[in-house]
């Protein structure tokens, strides 16, 4: 067995050079979300999955860190969208609980899945703000996995105030524009997702 | 805002050193989750959380990957035994689905919290098998956050198989007896887990 010396996930290149292009802080909700659909745009076209997500500071609205889909790029089916955003925040802050540094929103451009509904709860976000509709990811074939059906209560109740639906047509447009893989299809019923 | 190159999520460095002291491959799921009770009792004496978790090959045993819970030293709130794990697998094998490879068994000292339970969906492992059940981390502190009442058999009906309570009381007492930080406490019922 080959020695590990830490867990490398890969992020893509053109995401720093992207970075530099836009401004520092996005005050309102709709700037946010704009931004993270800008990002899935960007990400489809280049060879990423079709959502994107963002960390930003609650109050001053500074961008913290953005994420794609990386899984097939990347090679790792951690790589959605907002385990990115969460992981680079972690990382850019320098510590494993958000919530140590103040208050947090993730914006994401689709409804999270199982896997990343945990990340962005143990991340400590005071806030999600969706776009899309889980549905609208699952029409065009991406599974949410096993959530809970009232998952918006079980992070209300823990203190994550939710909002979905927002620029949900324009997300939308990116899903059903999206022609690349559906991965994990080899077990039944198994496509990742955002 | 500074140039990111990838995510990194530190491994403990004994990782390594104790890889090396034990066997290859361990056939029945009895060993299986004998070595991962140890590596979960090792975990703790090493600064980690009471939680440890391996990726095998089905057939022959052969062990993929071992992880732990490394979030307060690793200062990642992706860094579950689980994930550790399953990641430090596709990147041994170079992919993000594991599955393409063959069958793999995810073994875990604990049922997997909601955001390991989609992660090892996505990753595409074949079966896993928990040592506690999650009320057991409950009892200490732990959260296992929002997952369906029926994940067993949301796994089953994806085509993964599910065992549960494998030496279940050699588990709790490591969990008992862990005496070090439950964290994400800062936001109101934010324990995160395994």
């Amino acid at each position: 067995m080959k020695k590990w010396t830490n867990i490398s996930l890969s992020i893509p290149d053109w995401l720093n050079t992207w970075v530099m292009s836009i401004p520092t802080h996005f005050p309102t909700q709709k700037k946010r979300m704009m931004l993270t659909i800008d990002l899935a745009r960007i990400n489809v076209q280049q060879g990423g999955g079709p959502f994107a997500a963002a960390v930003f500071e609650s109050g001053s609205g500074k961008l913290i860190a953005p994420g794609v889909n990386w899984v097939v790029p990347g090679k790792s089916s951690l790589l959605h969208a907002e385990i990115m955003a969460l992981a680079l925040a972690e990382q850019s802050l320098g510590n494993y609980e958000l919530a140590q540094f103040g208050s947090f929103e993730l914006v994401t451009s689709v409804e999270p899945c199982c896997q990343c509904l945990g990340a962005l709860i143990w991340a400590g976000v005071v806030s999600v703000v969706c776009g899309a509709h889980s549905e609208d990811a699952q029409a065009i074939g991406f599974e949410e996995g096993p959530r809970p059906a009232d998952w918006i209560q079980e992070l209300q109740k823990r203190g994550i105030a939710v909002t979905t639906g927002i620029m949900r047509p324009q997300s939308v447009e990116i899903l059903q524009s999206y022609t690349g893989e559906l991965y994990n299809s080899q077990l039944p019923g198994l496509n990742s997702n955002d």
